[in-house]
């Protein structure tokens, strides 16, 4: 050994917020094994710049030396990140049995990746040890050993990762117990506890994680898989035993079901343990970080994830819904702000008088002393939502609704005589779409028809023929999303179904719906509702 | 009080695995507050049929009175479902305010449902009793006791949930303690203690059921939501503590983020815990159950669900692959057979060719030795799912396919030369669906026209008038469900469609896939492959 750090130094190390309790972030490593999860370099760089904004206090980049990606990723952070929070972790394993740690091309590869702190995954199941490393107890532990003393000899901070240990401790304690304490022995600075295989349960782990750290006096860490449902309160147990180093993966990506979700447990940590573990106003940004990620890895963000889902604080019980009008404190745990959420009124049958009246308020509608108007729209919202409707994601065909129960009549924009959709399969193997709408507007029958990709579209198209002349605001508004549902299985094409519409403008979205017993019927309802809606938002009179 | 049952006798009761220690479920009340979801009465019989199947104790069926859904309900659930192994209960709030029992409504129409079991929800929370229910914390007392009292002198078996405990506790353990303490001297036979707010960890629910088990000696509840992402750990944490009623949704369904999960609540504590609370053999339904549940909600089943999550078993190639082969219980933290999972290896590139020989093989054709052949269905699949089909969900779309390649050419029973369906809207307000088919079928040229409800059961109807004389075994064929997906959001109406067909006969059922531009077109092809594959099972020879 000539020269400790042979020209590969060390990153200039940013700074945890609490080194002696951190947040150890393993997105990039283990979150990466969640199937349909494959990232490019790109995506990992962009991924580690939203973890340091969030500011946990590390975070694993990959394996270098065990796949190309992972070593450029190493280069290209080095290069490109200035990293403020976190640093950048190094994982790999420990040196391969019979062969000396300077010796071993994948210790190289550690140090060659200039990460200053470095995780190495160790057996200490004697199990495994035997089937899956094929060496014995002994040499196990030599490896372990030499590996994590070579590292720190070359100046880097070394995090020993345990695998199976909650397995391997039900079946050989001692053994386990006997890795942790040559890991810290030979100067390790975390050992971290993995419950690799993600079966344990919060009370095995306080019990385990309590008696290794009387038994060794190492500081410990927790490596939690969420196979039980558990990984949040596993996590969380061994912090109540003592751990002091928690390792996650933002939104729980990770193999099989996952690992401890990042979110969850820094917002537990932060809130309910009012521990310090971000920087100043950064857990304000949990849900804009856990959805920005989610869009990296190309997944759609969890709608019921706690704390960040767009569900997370959104109420639907009639029960609940009177209450909050008292107080938003007594129906939710936390202030949705807080974690950079809002709170949200869903309307549905459930729903009595006053969810109706809050959303009428979310709406700019006071609907504050007219009982009987209020009973009368809770009425007819229960009557269609009976028949199919949802008003939950159909805001706008909501508001149309109440308006019309306000103003005493629906404002038309126009009068519709028939429409006609035809879908074609021609001999030559061409398809055609083509509709035609016939109706009134400002006194004038008009007639118009139109094609398209498909039925929907050709109506859609033969609307906005008919009418855009009268209405030019229309050339503004476009649909955005369109979604179908049967409503009832099991009865073959005769069912009801529901189509939900998204149609946007320059300033705004708004979601209507339509149902029918067919799909061409359903759509045309949610297109009348969107540009009844979108046209009364751009302020035009009716004038039918 | 006259009669204690008053012609409203409650069901034959069914048995309960051990009501000692019971699961008592809550999805048709409590999980149906999930942002998404919105429940037919026939929807809920179907799901009540599946709890009762998997073995659940109770089933909580809805607030019967509250709304005119729940009470339907309640009198086809009497009369239609012969329970095995559930109770059903009826879920209900204590009477109103200065209100004697028997004059309240709501509390009458828990008696007039019929259920046998009644869950009461009580505040337990001071702060609730004066904001919300706007009372003395006296009367609340008083309407506790005096709701159950009379519920139990109409030999209703009694349940009390008291909303809010945990926080309630926190405020005021005197009297959130005193709530137990009366509901269980009242007669109540289970005190179920709620963390409505979901804002517990597990530590917490431990310690205050631990003291109120102590201080009031009532059988003790638990329900819990998951906002803090514990709701599994804090539901067995209660049991660490002795309670021994749980209350679970399928699939965590629930308001804001959810309730306590089912299934791997129900899985840790017959795997964990050792203790029996399905009947014998239905474990392994486990995974089947929480499908169909998701289906019959018309929500995706989660992919990373513990347990039954189709991810919940699969491993990514590297570290893990090797040591798999040895012997899979090495990472592994269960046999995934148990709860009705299957173990899943995601090695790239080859695992089309093992899952396609795989699948052949499910189906009953060998495709041993044949390379070129395995290599040109992977192929053909492989484009065929970028293109948005898929085959997971549609078996015989797969096999037609499947026989294709191997008898080099589509077996086809008729030659389309081209169809055509009209969907419109008419002056007088009536709708008209007529759908036409031309085709070629035993040398004839055939032109059939048939009505529908929408156009695609149109459509459905010429093609079987115009095939019904040449194959007569197509009566005995029928669509049995029917779903469509947009495959691409935000591309307005001109996204591509898919469309899922089951279609069964005697004996059996298929599923089939269609994708195109637009939902006629995709229901179309889905449907030609249903009838291909009918013709094909019943034998039928293809003559075009």
């Amino acid at each position: 050994m000539t020269d400790a750090t042979d020209g590969r130094e060390p990153l200039e190390p940013a700074a945890p917020v609490d080194d002696a309790f951190h947040v150890f972030d393993t997105t990039l490593r283990d979150g990466a094994q969640r199937e349909g999860i494959n990232l490019t370099v790109a995506d990992k760089l962009t991924i580690a710049r939203h973890l340091d904004d969030f500011g946990v206090g590390f975070i694993e980049g990959g394996w270098p030396g065990a796949n190309p990606r992972d070593t450029e990723f190493f280069q290209r952070a080095r290069a490109e990140i200035a990293f403020r929070h976190a640093r950048l972790v190094a994982f790999g394993a420990t040196r391969k049995a019979g062969v000396r740690a300077e010796d071993d091309r994948q210790v190289a590869a550690l140090l060659e990746s200039g990460a200053p702190v470095i995780t190495l995954v160790a057996k200490s199941h004697d199990r495994h040890v035997e089937l899956a490393l094929r060496t014995t107890l002994e040499e196990n532990l030599a490896m372990v050993r030499e590996t994590v003393a070579y590292l720190r000899s070359h100046g880097r901070r070394v995090f020993v990762d345990c695998e199976h240990f909650f397995d391997g401790y039900r079946a050989n304690p001692g053994y386990a117990t006997q890795v942790v304490r040559t890991a810290h022995e030979a100067g390790a600075d975390v050992v971290v506890l993995c419950d690799t295989n993600g079966g344990m349960l919060p009370a095995q782990i306080d019990a385990v994680v309590r008696t290794v750290l009387g038994d060794t006096g190492a500081r410990l860490g927790i490596h939690a898989q969420d196979d039980t449902g558990c990984a949040v309160a596993n996590t969380l147990a061994a912090v109540d035993a003592g751990a002091t180093h928690v390792q996650c993966t933002a939104n729980g990506y990770g193999e099989r079901v996952g690992n401890a979700n990042l979110f969850p447990v820094v917002a537990a940590l932060e809130i309910k343990y009012d521990r310090r573990v971000l920087p100043p106003g950064r857990l304000a940004e949990t849900t804009r970080i856990s959805h920005a990620i989610a869009e990296v890895v190309n997944l759609t963000p969890s709608t019921h994830q706690p704390y960040v889902g767009v569900s997370a604080f959104a109420h639907k019980a009639g029960l609940h819904a009177s209450a909050i009008k008292v107080d938003p404190d007594l129906y939710q745990h936390i202030d949705p702000e807080r974690v950079g959420n809002t709170m949200r009124m869903l309307v549905s049958d459930m729903a009595g008088r006053a969810s109706i009246e809050l959303k009428g308020k979310e709406l700019g509608v006071d609907l504050g002393g007219d009982r009987e108007l209020v009973g009368r729209v809770v009425a007819r919202v229960k009557e269609r939502e009976l028949a199919g409707y949802t008003y939950e994601a159909a805001d706008a065909s909501f508001e149309l609704l109440l308006r019309e129960e306000i103003e005493g009549r629906a404002r038309r924009y126009y009068r519709v005589e028939s429409w006609r959709a035809i879908a074609e399969d021609r001999p030559d193997g061409t398809h055609a779409n083509e509709a035609t709408v016939k109706l009134w507007a400002k006194g004038e029958r008009i007639v118009a028809t139109a094609e398209g990709n498909g039925p929907v579209d050709a109506l859609d198209r033969a609307l906005r023929v008919a009418l855009e002349r009268i209405y030019p605001q229309l050339a503004g508004i476009r649909l955005t999303d369109y979604k179908v549902r049967i409503l009832e299985g099991n009865l073959g094409t005769g069912s009801t179904t529901r189509v939900l519409v998204s149609t946007s403008d320059e300033s705004g979205e708004w979601s209507t719906v339509g149902v029918a017993e067919n799909v061409i019927a359903a759509s045309w309802q949610a297109l009348d509702d969107a540009y009844a809606y979108g046209l009364r938002r751009a302020g035009v009179d009716p004038q039918e």
